[in-house]
């Protein structure tokens, strides 16, 4: 075939197992696939297909594979994917007994039991990395509650805030992604095994037993659906794209603030790649790396997607191809958690330049406004004269605060000596009213009821997590 | 600037302001504008900002304003975007009054209030119709519960199912597409409104009351999240898109049944278009389409992701193109789902044709494997079995039921006089024990389970929409 | 079908036709689809299908049609789309010769007739903005070509370069942006017309005939490719994308440098959003937008993608959903580049600033180390010295300025007076010495050979366009 | 850290340097930055920097070190990266020299070097793959040339075409993709060396000398961008996306095919899986998988378009994201057209179906139109008479074939005898009479120009691949 004398080191044969082979990444199911093989087994055994010795012998021996396994996991190669392992590795030990585990199961079934044992087991997973994450962001919440920097709309500074309130809104994006990992779950938590090809099975299997063994809270109702839904991968990856994305702005804030222009943040060293012949130079590496992953969750995504499109039922081989996707989204995923909670109890922040940055006169125009506002002066009227004091300090090179009470009184009768109390970042955050602005005493409540709802969420988890079923555990039970 | 005569109508100037330009997209927002313009002033009255006396007035010419659009929409015109339009027409009507009106109000918390306020009703809308396409899909199910066709793995016969057991498999995905929708709901039916531009305000508005007058369940505790904050257009761009997915499969399952290789429906002559020449010739137009537009919805999607992606907060100008791809996702989702509304049970279904093809051998093959294990043959060795059963038959041009009681005895002593009632496919289905396969008895239980889950929906949503706020109720009510 | 009383304004009927529907987008085809009816009936004529008599009067009421429409756009409406009105139009001016023009002609290869013509002048606009755009960047590379500014890696200051090189840089992407046009337009240059619905025709058209009077270099020679090929669609999407992801990292620096922090630019009134209130706030709009509306670019090519993905051969009717998506990115992508190429010589820019930022003592550490490297110390040994004077700098608050040559000398006997020369911008840019380096000299050759290859390429797009068919130019000549 | 007692194998330290790693992909860059590295010195050698001797030593180690990795690429370990690994493993068995080695070089301008060289190497691949899986599409063409079958529109059938020509259709797809990838190539083509970190070098590197020596056509002209550009792995990227886009249709294609219902092909044994129970089912797997995997290549392009989206310049680490796609997206490109390089030859069509099924009365309804309007009639009408003769048939339960001359000329006079010399296949397409149709005397000159094409084809590429340098070769060479 060599034109120019490439040479392929495969044969054509060999190129086509490559292709169609998945053990390489499907391995990672191999204790969720011996668990709900156990299930099964167990379920076979009180319907009668599986007398009690042989499902002793089935015990015993799935309990020794998953302890060599443990062991040493390079056990797992030379078969074309996880279900052909499991089934061919107990088969060898038990012999005849083997043949009847497959009983009133398919692969197609199966492969789709594993993938929810195996992300009910992930989301519990970073379930709890979202909550440490939030953990971190409210204690620097908690600690930097007064600390005032310049807020920022069109990437121009706008009016004073807090670094807390930074916290806190990234805090808010994580919180709403902690709720919808939830909705997700219970989505995932349906038990599809009993479905069979795709047309159930005539032998009587007892799937509310196995439901129950496994702890899914429901099982599927549709055996063809149940079979070709894949659904709750597009809504992980969904969840995970835009928990990412989050991470990926926190990521856009940190690269700006550690700039020399804004001067906001020093990073530290672990976290940054600094240069033996610039110190200055702290490359906000983590950052970019997380802003540039991002877009491999979202081509995840896309990838999926694509799969899906237009696809009939029932079971159809591109279904395979929902693993590296969805494996490659968690993986990436869970390590930015991580990171990114080691990562931001790490950074000084530079708290004296932001107060100075947020201490810029036109920060205040707005508060000044309001003070106008609230002695009787309708709203666009009191925009305009502020405007005309911001012109007029313009034009004679003068601050706010260099402003005598008579040259204030020009612009406005209304105008009175507190207006000095008013212009600086302090006053400007203790004197706004609304709940979820900046100011402290408001914040304070806001992180209060965060811990709160916190302290819920971590219970709920605690309680998914703890329901999952375990290999070990569930051996001794049955 | 040309250079080979190309003619510009606009100068330069003209095409920043069409660069900039939003109306002609967000005009559709024009009712939620004046509602929470309305709701805003409300509160600003109770507060003292606002006059009884000014309120009434304002009261007037909003009621005026939303009377005249509603006469005439082509008077929305010659402004940049809808909040300066309603703005700017209120002030022209009242004068100084209408000065008051933005107090404690920024566009950048106006246009996301609008967003959850329309959003909230497009909703509200969608799941209606999917509650709709629902029943069609039920209606399908009870009626064709015992029609069986061959169900596909692979694209290729593989079982018997029924007519009903795809129908049953659809909804069951757009049943999860109403679950999503009221997850998503929740993080929609939030109040951003006293946020500002970015930091709340100095004026003590009264947030809890504007949500009393609007109707959410919740404000938003963080000034900056509140006004960059995109989560949950991101998230009903994914339920569109997904939803849209699975019309999509539907649609490929209608254009290959359409085939004459297939040949199992007749399409309703306004669905499809014929040829005055080939009147065999009847194009699946209507299930083209809906296969192609899904890829608008998941274009919608990718353009939020990237539009999001690495923004630092917290209102950023790239924020308005939120807006063409929501609308776009709303406006194809509800049409392509009332066309199938309408189209589904026009559909003429060649119930003699699914017969015949579900009839065939190899189909019953399973159920033969599985008679087998019933009488203690362990599954594997059952397979067995019936694979040479099945190359018996081939090599000898045999089909199942040509053969002897003698002849199946010769592969397996277990083979009695019942195995010849096996052998088409009532007994296939009526022979399956597990739930969710496509015994007709089985299926009678899920349909029931599935239309009490209806009501409930219809209930819950029900309950939503009568709580969405509406502008004449509340002229009169304040 | 309500359930709590929407009213949906239409009827299933209606809807179903709205679903179909393609006027709406397709009617900006109108003057191609005249243009190639045009080329089909004077070849009909040629080979005796369409008689002398007969083509002049199709000609004449060709002629008026044009004229009509050019004069009133509105009289396009009432058909289903663009070739339905066009031919119904011509018919019943001229009875029944209207019968012949669809000869052997179909809608099939009709469509990606207009199509193809349609792009091939859009690319010619293109190109025309483009090479605007690139004389802009041009004009300005020579303006600014000793301007020094700090040059960024990870976003942090690194060395100093020149505004020039920053309009150079953007400049080489929109250089390969072009390059990529002239590769496309090769393959949207080819006839499809004579490929019939998908099998050709046993009428002798004289497709090469056609391919002549309508300017095309080559014909398609697969009747089923030739109607379902979309090809040249996705190319233009992927290279609307590009093309527009170079204008969102252009607009990315312009936020950054239009920052407080930065303060490297200011930007003009017409192009940016002010405040009446702030009068130093100007937000870069137009930068933001940019950012925010590749999205959209991005978003179409998904579409797109998925709309192929999978498609078997040939025609079918999801393909009418290629024309919104490539629309919407020929006017996005045009608009965008209208608008940079009136904003780009309007900014102001900062070069003080620049200059200070840029005379950074660590800005020069790898000019020094690359000065000891000249006097003959290995790379990484150089690396190391410079490291310890910038250690003892920041130890003993200097700058290298402020060191004296015995200082310098403690670091390395090989440092003499001349170190002092290199410590300024305009020496670390005179000396650099590569190929491509922002070194004002060789930047000006760098440039003059940019603009002789920009002479070569609207030379090029010059005569592309001029070859291009013009509906009036060829009634007058057959 | 764990709320449920979740165990983290890792520190968070060293979850940051995985974070950060890139060894594990870019590994695979090994030979190409070796080549550089020995580029690069030779370099140096010619502007004195390194002195003979120095040169020596070094090229022997390369040399040593490129044979060692040979043997032995499971050395390639313990560095965060190639590039530290290739220069620690230098510096390691040469000592001081190897300080000299990185002068005037950054790992900007290295990386993408590398990066470049690779993709030349690459592209030189997959041109031959492309090659050859369109000499077997061209094989298959030349065998199948009279086959006739049912060709499509909207999947139902349509006309009568070639097995032939569909081949040729995917065959002028691919030609497509081989025209692009030349067109990428010339883009691919073009040294970054001597760009430095972004500013390029106080250093005369002599950039042509090296660019001579790695045979890169061009030079880079400006530094900024050349270590931020990434335009040339998008383009791949979509190019990869497209071909595989080509595959994914070829294999629904075959999906179809495949199905019972088409019953067009039977499909070889390693290409499909079976099953021991029902012989018959031979899933189309390697087309199925083909399909889904497509998924992946958009996936990627979206990946890479995200990443690249609003960033400033110069090099970013965000960057470093580029590689894992481009490495997907080759691997599964060169590994689908391998396999579908073997799987189409081995495919068996059976042809009596085709026959069969593209023998339907109503195929033949066009070219009897066309019949008419050769003998005069107005298309339109001939279009009605046809209609007419076809309902006749339906009302009458006949078929064309069963009409007497008689009952043909009730409908019109001008038909004669040689009407029924229409009504097969091979009429239909031996009557056919536009290039590109499905006439076999017209399809063998259109594989006559193709096969001459392709021999031109080769030419280049085959000049290329030569022109490409060779570690060992260039080694021998200085």
């Amino acid at each position: 075939m060599a034109l120019w004398g490439s040479r392929w080191r495969k044969s054509l044969e060999e190129v086509v197992e490559d292709f169609t082979y998945s053990l390489y990444f499907d391995k990672r199911l191999w204790k969720v696939d011996l668990l709900g093989t156990l299930a099964h087994v167990v379920m076979l055994n009180k319907i009668g297909i599986i007398s009690q010795e042989e499902l002793a012998v089935l015990k015993d021996e799935i309990k020794n594979l998953y302890l060599e396994i443990s062991n040493n996991p390079d056990l797992i190669r030379d078969s074309e994917d996880i279900h052909t392992f499991v089934e061919e590795s107990l088969t060898k030990r038990i012999g005849d007994i083997g043949k009847k585990i497959h009983t009133g199961r398919s692969r197609n079934d199966q492969v789709i039991l594993d993938l929810r044992l195996y992300l009910r087991e992930e989301t519990c997973d970073i379930a709890e990395l979202l909550i440490n994450l939030r953990k971190v962001l409210l204690e620097l919440s908690e600690k930097f509650i007064s600390t005032p920097m310049p807020g920022y709309t069109h990437l121009q500074q706008a009016q004073p805030v807090t670094l807390s309130h930074y916290f806190l809104a990234y805090d808010a994006m994580f919180s709403r992604d902690l709720q919808r990992l939830e909705d997700i779950y219970k989505r995932v938590d349906v038990l599809p095994l009993g479905s069979g090809a795709l047309a159930g099975s005539t032998i009587p299997l007892d799937r509310e037993y196995t439901a129950e063994l496994l702890n899914f809270s429901k099982i599927s109702d549709n055996s063809m659906d149940a079979v070709s839904d894949r659904d709750f991968v597009l809504e992980f990856l969904f969840f995970s794209a835009l928990t990412y994305n989050h991470l990926s702005r926190l990521a856009e804030e940190i690269i700006l603030w550690a700039t020399k222009e804004f001067s906001f943040v020093k990073l530290p060293e672990e976290y940054s790649t600094g240069s033996s012949m610039m110190p200055q130079k702290r490359n906000p590496d983590v950052a970019e790396l997380t802003r540039g992953k991002c877009g491999k969750l979202i081509g995840n995504l896309v990838n999926m997607f694509t799969i899906m499109k237009g696809l009939p039922l029932s079971y159809n081989r591109d279904l395979q191809e929902d693993k590296p996707s969805l494996f490659s989204s968690i993986d990436e995923l869970k390590i930015a958690l991580r990171v990114w909670i080691g990562f931001l109890p790490k950074i000084e922040f530079d708290t004296e330049r932001m107060y100075k940055l947020s201490s810029e006169d036109f920060l205040f125009a707005t508060d000044i406004a309001e003070y106008l506002v609230l002695k009787g002066v309708p709203f666009r009227e009191a925009h305009k004269i502020v405007g005309e004091v911001v012109r007029f300090c313009e034009e004679n090179n003068k601050k706010f605060r260099e402003l005598s009470l008579e040259e204030w009184r020009g612009f406005s009768e209304l105008f009175d000596r507190d207006i000095f109390d008013l212009l600086n970042p302090e006053s400007s955050l203790n004197l706004k009213k609304t709940y979820g602005s900046p100011n402290p005493v408001i914040n304070k409540d806001v992180i209060k009821k965060r811990e709160e709802e916190l302290r819920n969420i971590i219970d709920r988890w605690h309680k998914l997590k703890s329901s999952l079923p375990d290999l070990m555990r569930l051996l001794d039970k049955v």
